[in-house]
C-alpha cells in the first residue's frame, strides 16, 4: 500500500486529510510530523493508533532525510506552514524561514536521496495581491504580486518548486489555494468565527454579532474539497504545474453572515469593530476553477450551505 | 562623516567599491564582514588601515545585531552573495540560504532596531530568465522567470525587499545588475578569462584560446561604473524601486574575444570546448538603462574598449 507523510499533522487541513485517507484508501501507511500536540479524537481508534507521529523541527535537516529514508513515502502532503498573514507583518523572518525554507529542506532532502515522492507544494491565493475585480476569476497565468510577508514566502516556494521540478524531475505539484472552510477551523477565522458567535447568541451567551470589514468577497472552499483535490492532484496533476484550489464562487462575509442566521433560524444584531478591521485588504478574491477541473476532473461536492450548515453544527457541539 | 557597512568586503565588487569611496568619500567610515580573507593590496594602505573588518556568518543574527549597533550605518553595501548560476545547480539549498535568507537576516536587523540605514539590495539579471531578443531591451517591468536555484533566490530577495519597504518604510534599493567586467575580476568569468588566456598565449605559455558557447549576447558593463551607480543609487535612488545596472549594450562573446585580441595586437586559434558550454543558456540579454539613467543621471564612463584594455592591463602586472 501506498505511504504518506503529512507535514503539519495536527492542523486543521491534515485532520481532514487523515478522515478523507481513513475513508478512501484505508490501508494506506500515515507518517505525521508536527511540532504541536495531536488532537485525533474525531477519527476511529484503530485507525488513529496506526498513524506515525514525529515531532521535531523542519530546519532540522538530518531528522528530514532520517524519516525520507524510513517512511520511503509515495506522497508528502506539506501541509506545516506559518500561515497566519496578519502574524507575517509581525514576524516576517520567522514567517519566511517557517514557509519556504523548510519547503526547501523537504525538496532538497527528496532530491539528494533520490526519493521517488511525489510532494504537494501547497500555496495561497494571496500570492495574487491584490487584484481589480474585473481581472477575477484569477486564472493561474494571472500576474503574482505578493503584498505581504505571508504571501511572498508563499512565492518563494512557489519559484523553487518550479525549479526543482524542471531542474532536477522532482515531482512537485503546486497549489494556490482560496480560503478554507469547515468544521473544526479556529474561529479567528472570519466564517468559523461568525458560526460559533451565533452558537453562543443562540444560547443566551452573547447579545450580538461583532465583526470586521464585511464588505469583501472571497472564494471559500469546502476544507473537505480542499483534500480531495489534493490527493486527486497528488496522484493525477502535473508535475511543475500550478494549481488553483478554489470553487470558482465569491461570496460577501456579509451575505455569509446572514446566511449563517437563515442556517441557525436566527438574527441577531451585527457590530463592527474597528480591531478587527485590516489596514490593507484585497476586496474581492475569486478563482477559476478551470485548469483543476480539467487536469483531474475536479468539482466542489459542498455547496455553501452544506459547509455553513457543517460549521454550524460543529460549534452547536464543541461549545 | 558617513558610515558604510559592506557586506562580502573581501569580494570582486567591493574592492572597486572601496577604491571609488577612497577617492570620492575620503572621510566615511567603512565597516566590512567577510569570512574569507581580503587582500587590499590595491589599497592606500593608510586608508586600508581605516577599514574595520569583521569575520561573521550572516546567518549569525545576534552577530548582524550588534555590528549593526556598533557602526550606526547610513548604507549598508550588501554585496555578499552566492552568485554563481552553474554552483546554485550543485547546491540549491546553500545558494539560496546564502543570498535569500543573509539579505533576510539583515533587512530584519534593520527593522527591528529601527536603524535608519539605506540597504542596496543587489539583484541579477537572471531574475529574467530567457527572454526573446525582440523583448530587449529589458526594461524592470518585464516579466521575471527565474530559470535557476540563484535566479529564483535573488527574485525572492526582491520580493522581500519589495516588502520591507513598502510595508515597514525600511529604506531599501534594489538593482538588477548584468554582468560585470573589470580588473581583478576571477578567471572563471569568460571575459576576464579570454583575457587571461591571451596575456598567457602571447608569453607563449599556450597555442590556443579556449571558450564555451561565444555565440551568445551579453550586456557588460565596467565593475567600476557598476559601484558609482550603486553609490548613486543609495544616494538619490527610490526606496522599493529596482533599477537595471546596465550598459544598455549587448556584446557576442565572439565579438569581445576578436576586441580582446586586437586590443593585445595578437591574433590565436580559438578551440571549442565542450565541457564550457552549459546546457541551457541565454542566447540574448540586453537592459534597458533608461530608468537607472533618468533616476540618478547615470551614463557608463567606460566604453567596452576601455574595460577590455583595464583587464588585459590587469593580467599583464599579475601575471
Amino acid at each position: 500500500m501506498s505511504a504518506y507523510l503529512i507535514t503539519g499533522i495536527s492542523g486543521f487541513v491534515a485532520g481532514h486529510y487523515l478522515e478523507y485517507l481513513a475513508k478512501n484508501k484505508p490501508g494506506a501507511r500515515i507518517f505525521g510530523i508536527d511540532e504541536r500536540p495531536s488532537d485525533f479524537s474525531f477519527l476511529e481508534e484503530g485507525y488513529r493508533k496506526g498513524i506515525k507521529l514525529y515531532s521535531f523541527s523542519l530546519m532540522d535537516v538530518p531528522s528530514v532525510e532520517a524519516l525520507l529514508e524510513e517512511a520511503k513515502p509515495d506522497y508528502i502532503v506539506h501541509l506545516a506552514s506559518y500561515s497566519s498573514v496578519a502574524s507575517s507583518w509581525q514576524n516576517p523572518a520567522l514567517c519566511f524561514v517557517n514557509n519556504t525554507n523548510i519547503f526547501l529542506n523537504i525538496a532538497e532532502s527528496v532530491r539528494k536521496l533520490a526519493a521517488k515522492s511525489r510532494i504537494l507544494s501547497v500555496g495561497s491565493s494571496e500570492e495574487y495581491g491584490i487584484v481589480r475585480k474585473e481581472d477575477t476569476p484569477l486564472k493561474e497565468d494571472a500576474k503574482l504580486d505578493p503584498a505581504s510577508p505571508y504571501a511572498v514566502a508563499r512565492v518563494s516556494q512557489e519559484l523553487l518548486s518550479e525549479v526543482y521540478a524542471r531542474g532536477y524531475n522532482t515531482h512537485i505539484v503546486r497549489t494556490r489555494s482560496f480560503n478554507h472552510i469547515g468544521p473544526r477551523q479556529r474561529e479567528n477565522f472570519a466564517v468559523s468565527g461568525f458560526a460559533r458567535q451565533i452558537i453562543e447568541a443562540k444560547r443566551g451567551r452573547r447579545q450580538e454579532i461583532t465583526c470586521g470589514d464585511i464588505g469583501i468577497t472571497r472564494d471559500f472552499i469546502d476544507v473537505r474539497d480542499v483534500v480531495r483535490a489534493y490527493d486527486l492532484l497528488l496522484e493525477k496533476g502535473e508535475s511543475g504545474q500550478v494549481y488553483n484550489v478554489c470553487s470558482g464562487k465569491g461570496y460577501t462575509l456579509s451575505r455569509i453572515l446572514e446566511m449563517l442566521q437563515e442556517e441557525a433560524g436566527i438574527g441577531f444584531p451585527v457590530q463592527k469593530d474597528p480591531l478587527l478591521m485590516r489596514p490593507v485588504d484585497n476586496p474581492f478574491i475569486v478563482g477559476s476553477l478551470e485548469k483543476l477541473n480539467k487536469a483531474v476532473s475536479f468539482e466542489p461536492e459542498y455547496g455553501i450551505k452544506d459547509s455553513l450548515r457543517s460549521v454550524l453544527d460543529y460549534w452547536e457541539k464543541a461549545l
